[in-house]
């Protein structure tokens, strides 16, 4: 895939009462086109990625307001896929770059979460799994479930769990858009409140506002990062329907796709943003992704083999657990992040893990030097 | 462009209080596989158009669900642009085609409006305004003020504007997925309920439940109808932005777009799908798109040259109006209908004309043999 990053950026991820859906958006379009040093009018198409603002605050049309950030008003697309938006909004402005049609475009990706109580962000969530069959289910209740499962089959522990969420609040330390910077001890996540046995409170990624923007050109600029090539699979959205409980499918096809569109092979990957919107999420992950073996992703992740410094960078940028989870901006996110890492020389190759729901629809992006 | 519409379908549109969103997907797919005599194995990727099942019935999505009507769970995603869902899931998968990443998609569309009362359905479709500068704007209300432009400036009269409805339930007649199949006098719209002044109850495009789906193709065969060209411009969402009251320019722009992509003429178009959510937007869009001059397009729709046999056909399917308006199956249903209308050779090259919000988004296709 020949397709360059001229410019990222992420706005900072948070408990952001004070800003507006449109502001966010209108700081990542800003600082993005300010990364890449280019006009408003140099961007001749835009990617739009948002889950749920028609829930949050009845706004549709998302792709009509952020084309008019722009004077020239660009035509401009709203793409959705649950929890997998900005990845998918990805996808769509690539397609579109590599159908010779336009040569620059921008994704956009948002999400203003905190304006509702959690009880009702927590319903509209639910609506990314299937609502005829699943009716009543909660995200921390199926991920809950997919965490059961792991455990009684390869004996997963408390303790491994835990570990995800203390790597992680660790990375984003060093981040500085992240939501938290804040050390946590495995004791910390162990005690903290159960919200859906086993999952407790700091197993799971925050609510969040945040938006992340990056800016896509079939044309080469040197020293820029690329986007090597992508995958991306669905499977049933309902638990009901999956063919195992212990690893997402999806995942595991969309992995083998990007690898093989890529031509890089899983051992030249030195770092991933991965979807960890639950501990056990980031351990079904690293195996269904083939860095560890089924049963192997929590012991890795307690001995420090996903820590900076271990075997795999994993999450450097502190994850959905630690940075935060603006719905329509991870994916989007993730990217900006990778591109930065890159260009300041922490990988040289480096993947991105955008999922939908619990797990029906999976994205893999590879990008690199 | 070298895109063909291997096979195409609609549900029937209406009141479809005993069908679920996902059984009108469903039905969609199905018959627009049988239409094309394809397997469903035969689709690489499937691309969905709807507005707001996430605030009709808390359903996020969307693309998983579809996909799991395929055996083979083909990558999916969902696309919005308020009313202009259609047109834009249409665009998204030519650039998918365009880009040689597949040869054979799906578009599907889908809107269940009919589940919820009157009051939350305007409410709900008030989201595709700028909710932060339009608040509490019904779109009547914002039609009412195109409407009131227009018949200042041009004197366009009551009679013009019941015209339009009279023709669409006219044309509605012979289209047996029409949800009215009922002829209207120019009187009976004229004394029709008062919704928003000048705009009267059988002004408006009714609330409606329906899908529809078109297959597409790089792979050429025999006899089938080809998508010739797209245009799709946006403007300020807010009325108040805008540079004109009495023409939507992104109307304009998207048309001029499409005539160059398509290489057509405006003269060589023999029918033409429009957004008709309202009476006064046909005036405006038969306007816009170059088929009259300003002010012309009242007079012209009362002398019936836009009825069948005139001098171009104006939504032949009965448009919004006749026909129904499920926002996200209305683009979608556009071209499906004009391929079938083109196959059995009432119109050589039709125009298919979708509008969101009231005209910050528009998008035209030109489709001919």
């Amino acid at each position: 895939m020949n397709i360059h990053i001229l410019g990222s950026a992420t706005t900072s991820f948070g408990e952001l009462w004070e800003r507006s859906l449109m502001s966010l958006f209108a700081e990542a379009v800003e600082a993005a086109l300010n990364d890449a040093k280019l006009e408003p009018a140099d961007i001749e198409a835009a990617f739009i990625a948002n889950k749920a603002a028609g829930s949050y605050e009845n706004q549709h049309h998302l792709n009509a307001l952020v084309s008019q950030l722009f004077p020239h008003f660009p035509p401009s697309v709203r793409v959705e896929g649950a929890c997998a938006s900005g990845s998918l909004a990805m996808i769509a402005a690539e397609l579109a770059l590599l159908s010779g049609r336009y040569k620059t475009v921008m994704v956009v990706g948002a999400e203003k979460m905190t304006d509702v109580s959690s009880q009702e962000t927590t319903t509209i969530l639910s609506g990314a799994a299937d609502t005829s069959t699943e009716v009543g289910s909660t995200f921390p209740a199926l991920y809950a479930l997919l965490a059961k499962s792991h455990i009684k089959s390869y004996h997963t522990t408390r303790e491994q769990l835990s570990a995800v969420a203390v790597k992680n609040h660790h990375h984003a330390l060093s981040n500085p858009r992240a939501q938290f910077h804040k050390e946590i001890s495995l004791e910390q996540v162990t005690k903290s409140q159960l919200i859906s046995d086993p999952l407790r409170l700091l197993d799971c990624s925050p609510v969040s506002d945040g938006a992340a923007a990056v800016i896509l050109s079939t044309q080469p600029v040197k020293g820029k990062t690329k986007l090597l090539g992508f995958g991306q699979a669905q499977d049933s959205v309902s638990l009901a329907g999956r063919s195992s409980l212990t690893s997402l499918r999806a995942t595991k096809v969309a992995m083998d796709q990007a690898l093989k569109d890529s031509g890089v092979s899983r051992d030249q990957l030195q770092a991933a943003e991965i979807h960890d919107c639950f501990t056990i999420a980031e351990i079904l992950a690293i195996e269904d992704l083939g860095f560890f073996g089924p049963g192997e992703g929590g012991p890795a992740t307690l001995e420090q083999r996903t820590t900076i410094g271990g075997k795999i960078v994993i999450n450097p940028s502190g994850g959905l657990k630690g940075c935060g989870h603006p719905v329509g901006a991870t994916g989007v996110k993730q990217i900006a992040f990778l591109n930065d890492y890159i260009l300041r020389g922490d990988a040289n190759v480096a993947l991105a893990h955008n999922v939908g729901g619990s797990g029906a629809t999976a994205v893999v992006h590879i990008l690199g030097k």
